[in-house]
């Protein structure tokens, strides 16, 4: 079955990030106008509010707060600075609490002359000291994998087999997963992982941007939907066909869009949108 | 069993391209004098000589030829494309045979806008159609997986395992896997897929450097050995494990370290090679 465009922006959410050069309040304010549904908090975005007043401005506004962006950063190369770690995430997940978000997209860490395995186990440990807290205040966990380049200060999960397989060994019904397609795209595994990843009821959430040919920056050089290479829409197609209900999270960190009018690159985001995710 | 050092330079192997700035006959005349008995020719080094002229002045330095780099590129959006990337491979089949090189490294290509089942179809496709030339030349031809981050245009193969799944697609003897590290390091099959690429007597060659973090350029900033954060000596006690008894060869793209003085470069790339492959 041939992947079917999208026709309305009611599963469209945008992360914060993409429009890091507006505040909450006009971003909360552009998106109420535009009819864009969904918003994923970064952490960096509340700032002069409490996250309870930044959580009532957007549900006040007719937003839903799709998840909290971003907890994770687990392994470290001394006790003490886990802990730090694991205190910290506490933190993110009250945070994520007071501002109402169910969720919180982990971008699990990486350090520097800690194995890639041991990176790992530290990871698995780090996400189950946080669990009670996280269960207690009812927000989910979704771990990122993210693309290999990130291997080594980032993420040492880099792969959909990798999450699915630490979702397994934690098995707690609050820790799932983020699937990005900027991360996993180049995977010949990735439909069936993420067939597994829904049979283990683990697809916590979808986020969408383009991978552009070059790219110029490990971090910041991402394209707007249909700027790139990545087959989104197929991708797209292969997480729907799971009886996935969630949002379309468009994740654009880009300095190029960023010196951009950002009401114009709205109006592009929702275009590119409906004519290639 | 801990991986153990190396002690000697009886297996180290250089790239042309590792030293960019020197001549061929440069390169040969350092290797000859500081004891690096194997040398891999990249296609450009070859200038100003026939290639059955440049294979003679490397034998006569007492340097063995362990490959020709590179072929491959194979796909591409029109027929007569594809078809000009089959005769440019025969070209390089007949090169390396007129060199002496009993291998070729195939870095197999990618093209924006081919999605990458299609490309890894016109991939196995063209080494199936460049196979004759090669038996007919004893050259033998090794695809590299490369790092996804080259997924978009440079290689539609990224991982051991895919690497693998052509192999035994293609099935012939005379295609087998060039092993980097650099493109490698951070996959969680690496291990268990060099195990069964050996078993399929697939391994032809193992090429090193280093992964810096963090990484200034997707190509050019490759790191000496030891600078970096791959586990290079693990992974090679994993390729010896195997029963894998050809050379080590250094593979390094650096604008950092093609702006130095090329002979402190090759001192320092012998003493990494002992203190961190």
């Amino acid at each position: 079955m041939p992947a079917k465009p999208l026709t309305d922006f009611s599963r469209l959410c945008i992360h914060t990030i993409t429009h890091k050069p507006w505040s909450l309040k006009e971003t909360v304010s552009a998106f109420a106008r535009e009819g864009v549904p969904g918003i994923t908090v970064w952490r960096d975005a509340v700032k002069d509010m409490t996250h309870a007043d930044a959580g009532k401005l957007i549900r006040d506004n007719g937003l839903e707060i799709v998840s909290y962006c971003r907890g994770g950063f687990f392994p470290a190369k001394t006790e003490s600075e886990r802990a730090a770690a694991i205190a910290d995430n506490e933190k993110c997940i009250d945070e994520a609490a007071a501002i109402g978000a169910p969720l919180i997209v982990l971008v699990v860490g990486a350090v520097p002359g800690i194995p890639l395995p041991e990176a790992r186990q530290q990871i698995a440990d780090g996400i189950r000291a946080v669990l009670p807290r996280a269960k207690d205040k009812g927000v989910k966990l979704a771990i990122e994998p993210l693309h290999p380049m990130y291997a080594a200060e980032r993420s040492a999960v880099n792969s959909m087999k990798q999450a699915n397989d630490m979702c397994e060994a934690i098995n707690d019904d609050h820790v799932g997963i983020a699937v990005d397609v900027y991360h996993l795209w180049w995977d010949d595994m990735l439909k069936t992982e993420i067939e597994r990843c829904a049979a283990l009821d683990k697809l916590f959430a979808f986020h969408i941007c383009d991978w552009r040919s070059p790219t110029e920056d490990f971090l910041l050089d991402r394209g707007l939907m249909g700027e790139g290479v990545i087959n989104i829409r197929e991708i797209r197609s292969w997480v729907e066909a799971t009886g996935y209900k969630g949002y379309n999270e468009v994740e654009i960190f880009s300095n190029r869009w960023w010196k951009e009018d950002q009401n114009k690159f709205l109006d592009q985001i929702k275009e590119a949108y409906l004519q290639y995710s």
